[in-house]
């Protein structure tokens, strides 16, 4: 059977940038310099701030976007551009400069989050590369960072992964991991992302027992009486009384996923403590998002397991990042282009974010100035500090930045530290 | 750079699965024969069916479902399962069998719509594997499906790839032609899956040359006058003016990407036919869901292109398709099995489905009965013809159905076609 896989990324690609390709290499335009631009015009409604993810995985993506023999045959057999157009593709790399915001960051409506700049050509053909990259995993950090947030230090594993795309479910779980999620049901992103992994008992393992206790001796058995027991299968009482009863005293943790699980964690917490276990974890799972997790706030939790929710954004699967032109050589100048199309204008030329944080570090503006003039001195801010927050992902092709996953994770952390009281006071 | 990617789909993996198999070899219970069954509890509110979708893509991915020696690695260095659990994935392939309805299929709430059938063991590792697959699949069938209905036979190009991760995008144009798009945006999917690619001029073409009439002249030296021009950049009017100009007479198409399309079509069409240009056609785009191209059903419009609210399900990113055990092998014989948690209850043993139709091919109803039993005669039916909808996808670890993706596409082309009436009837 014919594996239907891609080897390369150059065709992660809409037909659209090949045929504009086309058009500039034959108008003389395709080596002029341009600036493009990922933003998004507005954030999700109810949303303060987004936080941008995947950087590091579109720096991996192109690196391997270098056309393939298949990709150029393909190329030929569709019969839709010029054999220059197809040479330029050929011996592709790209040799632009990227700087942006670190994995991580948070941004707001109108935010340049990454600044592509090179010939219209190169910048031009990567554009749904890097949409896809940013849009996906930028969705999933705002969702997964307001489920952090309202889980409030208790731990959560993300456990999505049969949700969503069998490949987005790695990136899922990357990106989980980077805003504060503790682990990851998904072994293969354990494997290439080097994330905790965790997990134990579905309901199949009890089921395949002609009885719970059954199931639970022989969990206790191989995984050990700390692991955490699925109590829900058939009622909750019996399941943490056999549960109790196969461990020969305090399981390490019960798991509940099915009902109300407010009632569901406070039923199951007397019933553990008036049998003397007094230390066996409750972890809740089951549709959860950072709303239900809020409404859990009070409840003997210590621990969720988020999965449909997160990985489809809570409500938003999709950042609504662009990619748009801003600056192109004319004469060897660069001039700001923009457009007025209704509803989706933009502003022209390159722009510059500078950051102001008080004595404290903490954030209290955003501005964005042409790169060419000067940042505005605006003394409302009172800030005590202006930060360019920009750093150089790719210099002329030169892949010159890269974190750990542990590193853009503490760095997401300081992010969420820096804009708290900003949360606050918009709250 | 260290390349990300996983080299077979083994790892694509819940650890709970692995660990359940640990407990379950412990316990001699891993090679008992069992029974699991794809499903979903309900369709989202409003949805009056479901379309399958990713079986094909579930066949190649299970036919690389082999752990390579940096997956078994990674389980070493992972430290969490016995070596005789380890020695067991090692050689570890598929020998189940899999049958189901075939790609494209509507299905209901409570439809079995796979059944797979081997050793617990088999059965219980490539659970998230299966989901993923079918689940985001499925998502977009029913959402595309949606919008090729709402279409009314005006074509659709699929060009989401953007919006969703990158491989996810491949998904996505794949199943968008089986429901019925006309094409993508994508050329990946176009060289992999060997479906048509769309696409001409964005934006950045226009704003990369000092005036519109000189972006468009150039794309109608390389593109050709019958090519598709934006005409939104800066205003329809003027934009539309230019591509008759440069063209010297009627372009192949006009698109317009912002605005109310209804009123921007019905403009455009107007003064394209006050200038003689009665041929060309007009292209909508811009946040297209079945609601807004139902919408615009009676407007001037030739074909729609569809993004965002197509690849995030227009709304249902995810399918909700849960797999659950149903049969286990206890003492030699099959039992059924079921759970009994709160709104997760399932019914216990395999289950057959049976479609009815009237004498003209139209579907009527369907009933799902215990395997062991006859299917249940209800005369209320006045079905001319009961048929068992189900294919062998896998006999015992051998594929022994495949079909091209026209034929998929034409297959649930007549799934559509029998479904009308249903369709009629229970809106």
């Amino acid at each position: 059977m014919t594996e239907n896989r891609l080897e390369t990324t150059a065709l992660h690609t809409d037909k659209y940038e090949f045929t504009m390709l086309d058009t500039a290499i034959n108008a003389d335009k395709a080596f002029h310099r341009a600036v493009f631009e990922v933003f998004t015009r507005s954030l999700p409604q109810g949303r303060k701030y987004g936080i941008v993810g995947g950087q590091q995985r579109l720096l991996e993506a192109l690196s391997r976007f270098k056309f393939s023999k298949a990709d150029i045959s393909f190329l030929h057999r569709a019969n839709f551009l010029s054999e220059r157009t197809i040479g330029y593709l050929e011996s592709f790399e790209f040799h632009g400069t990227i700087t942006g915001l670190p994995e991580g960051s948070f941004y707001f409506g109108g935010t340049p989050i990454l600044k592509i700049e090179g010939t219209f050509a190169e910048c031009l053909i990567i554009e749904t590369l890097v949409l896809s990259i940013l849009n996906f995993d930028s969705a999933l950090a705002a969702a997964g960072e307001r489920m952090v947030r309202a889980a409030n230090r208790r731990p959560i594993i993300e456990m999505g992964s049969r949700r969503i795309h069998e490949e987005a479910a790695l990136a899922a779980a990357r990106i989980g991991y980077i805003v504060g999620m503790a682990s990851t049901s998904n072994l293969g992103a354990a494997r290439i992302y080097n994330i905790p992994a965790s997990g134990t008992a579905g309901h199949a393992l009890v089921m395949a027992f002609e009885n719970q206790i059954e199931a639970f001796h022989a969990q206790a058995m191989t995984l050990g009486a700390s692991s955490t027991f699925l109590v829900d299968t058939y009622d909750q009482e019996s399941g943490i009384l056999d549960a109790i009863m196969a461990c020969d005293g305090e399981p390490g943790a019960i798991r509940i996923d099915s009902g109300d699980l407010f009632e569901g964690a406070t039923n199951a917490r007397q019933l553990l403590d008036s049998k003397g276990a007094k230390s066996t974890r409750i972890i809740v799972t089951g549709d959860l998002d950072e709303f239900e997790i809020q409404r859990l706030r009070d409840a003997p939790i210590d621990g969720y397991g988020v999965g449909t929710r997160f990985v489809i954004g809570s409500g938003h699967p999709s950042a609504n990042l662009v990619y748009k032109l801003s600056e192109i050589e004319v004469n060897g100048e660069m001039v700001g282009v923009s457009k007025a199309s209704i509803g989706k204008e933009t502003i022209p030329g390159s722009k510059k974010v500078t950051r102001h944080f008080d004595q404290d570090g903490r954030f209290i503006a955003e501005s964005i100035s042409p790169t060419a003039k000067e940042s505005s001195q605006n003394q409302y801010f009172m800030a005590s500090s202006a930060i360019d927050p920009y750093v150089t992902f790719i210099e002329r092709g030169r892949i010159s930045f890269g974190l750990s996953i542990e590193k853009i994770r503490s760095f997401h952390a300081n992010q969420m530290k820096a804009l708290e009281r900003f949360v606050e006071l918009n709250d």
